[in-house]
């Protein structure tokens, strides 16, 4: 990936703030054909966890161990030149594009087992449930025995040995303090508030 | 892609609105190293059109003709099986996440030449522009001259003719009437309001 100096992102807890609010990952990979698959994945200590469908054919396509890039994308917003207040004395600004983008590489293993697959789904359905219904969520002891049993049947567990992560934040951290600040104001005032929070991290941390 | 059947998104209307409303564009290629550029991307007839940083590799990694994958990331969202109100009755649902992306396929061309670059920048930049300030729209000639070329001289203009588009569309529709409704309520309260606008279209369409 192209990355400037002043967009590289080696802050830990933004690259984990991204991975964690944009878990539906981007996972591309060669057999030697280009593929891609879309899933959503956790992060747990130097692993990804996820599974997919048994119909995917990525875990006949690939061997255990196979490299894998797996793609997180933050938020992303177009950037004005107006918006830049210096804007008015020089007017030497063109227009730009704001995002962040996490990419880890690993080795990928799948599991077919019951057992496996069912750690791997607790897994995330707890994160994700919790986040989003809290005291009410979901668990797979709600469901019928017979029938969660057909549905992680039609699943593979799978796991991702991290061995690299990289990550670009393109945060307007190259203009100045009042540019910057009303880029932020503009994203704000647009409802692009993971970008605004985002700026506002860079800029204090 | 792995896309089973009622996910498949034949629509142009649709596709055409995933692109639009989500230019930023995932451009991978193989060299025969795994590759990834974000940039933002047009439609325009067969073609895809943007430009690239001079200071990327990407151009001069890749031979015009090459073939290049532009990934265009829809919303997504989480689903959980507590917002399905057949539940109540059988309890026989899983969690899953819905999500829209489209795929294009294509061969890269390369522009070093200014006016092509001119040309290029002004397609993006009058779309960009016209969505974001409407009558007060940046344009190329706000900015000195001597200012503009050197912006020009950074980058690198960029065209993809289109030999394949393959979308999915992952949106509820193989749930009964009673449970998509209400996941489509769910994400409106959510302020998934692109996914809700994305669900009714797929069940009125």
């Amino acid at each position: 990936m192209y990355i400037p100096e002043h967009f590289h992102e080696q802050d830990e807890a933004a690259i984990a703030a991204v991975m964690a609010d944009h878990p539906l990952a981007s996972v591309v990979y060669q057999t030697p054909e280009l593929n891609v698959s879309y899933l959503p994945l956790l992060r747990r200590g130097d692993r990804l966890i996820g599974h997919l469908a048994k119909a995917n054919d990525m875990h006949r396509e690939l061997a255990d161990g196979a490299d894998v890039l797996a793609i997180f994308h933050g938020a992303d917003a177009y950037v004005s030149p107006n918006w830049y207040p210096s804007k008015a004395e020089h007017h030497k600004h063109v227009p730009t594009w704001n995002y962040q983008v996490v990419h880890v590489h690993g080795k990928i293993r799948f599991y077919h087992d019951e057992a496996s697959k069912r750690r791997l789904v607790h897994a995330l359905t707890s994160e994700f449930e919790t986040r989003t219904n809290g005291t009410e969520a979901w668990k797979m002891g709600d469901a019928p025995q017979d029938f969660m049993r057909d549905r992680l049947a039609d699943i593979v567990g799978l796991e991702i040995e991290i061995t690299r992560v990289e990550s670009k934040s393109k945060l307007s951290q190259n203009r100045d303090e009042g540019d910057h600040a009303n880029v932020m104001r503009e994203m704000e005032a647009r409802s692009h508030d993971e970008l605004a929070v985002a700026m506002a991290r860079h800029r204090d941390g």
